[in-house]
């Protein structure tokens, strides 16, 4: 669970590294971005703010802002509809992330990117200064992802 | 058929402008920035530069970059391997772009986007600064676009 508040500072947050990064919003934009806290209502640990661009049925474009040492806790995206689950590529934009993915660690900058191929267990932490990552995937279905611990709950509520 | 000359120049117009984006790239994406003409030797006129930064068996993502009042001349994404055709988005991130997309015509400025579904004649002009757009699809196979203009060849002559 999150505040109200601790919703719109992130909103304001993301929208500020946003800018910084260069990457211009619309005001409906700005009004959707979405505050993940996966339920475990420590959101400046673990969560991950995030603008949708599009998700069609074929693939879908994101924003992700991290706040400083903020991590999207450990998950996979498992098969669906006949798929084999989605395969993304984080490009980092701003900041640092530490990517571990299937054991691995590699950390990526500005203009550095890794593609995680589908239904393979991961998770991402932004460095000292926050982070700002574009992710380009196959079709997004947040809600069918599966997390590591068991407490996460991908939906978030705002108190 | 374009110069070597002319292909450098593109090249650093695109790394600059992309600069000016706040977009960040590695050295191996600069040296792989492509330039075409369509085979129609007006570069300036009717071209377009591009900078994939992935393209997998399900999704594609890229950089356009277009000079000042440059064209990148209509076609449409025909079906292929039992897939309706490409599909892509197109969001602005600097100057602006006409998009005529089956008859119809809309501008994009920084922050705006616009779907393009499969198989549908389209085509985009850069307004007086130029334009950076980002282009999130399905995947991309270039080579089947099917151009209006007979005498356009989908691959660059650099002479």
């Amino acid at each position: 669970m999150i505040t109200a508040d601790e919703q719109r500072q992130a909103q304001a947050y993301a929208a500020e590294q946003l800018a910084a990064a260069g990457i211009e919003l619309t005001d409906s934009e700005r009004d959707a971005i979405e505050v993940a806290d996966f339920g475990l209502s420590r959101l400046r640990e673990e969560g991950l703010i995030v603008l949708v661009y599009v998700n069609t049925d074929r693939y879908c474009a994101k924003e992700l802002v991290l706040y400083p040492g903020q991590t999207c806790p450990e998950h996979r995206h498992p098969p669906f509809d006949g798929t084999p689950g989605k395969e993304e590529t984080f490009r980092c934009r701003r900041g640092l992330v530490t990517l571990r993915v299937d054991g691995r660690e590699l950390v990526l900058r500005p203009g550095e990117q890794f593609t995680i191929p589908p239904d393979t267990v991961h998770s991402f932490t932004a460095g000292p200064d926050g982070a700002v990552v574009s992710e380009f995937s196959s079709t997004s279905r947040d809600e069918l992802d599966v997390f590591t611990n068991p407490n996460v709950r991908r939906g978030t509520v705002v108190a």
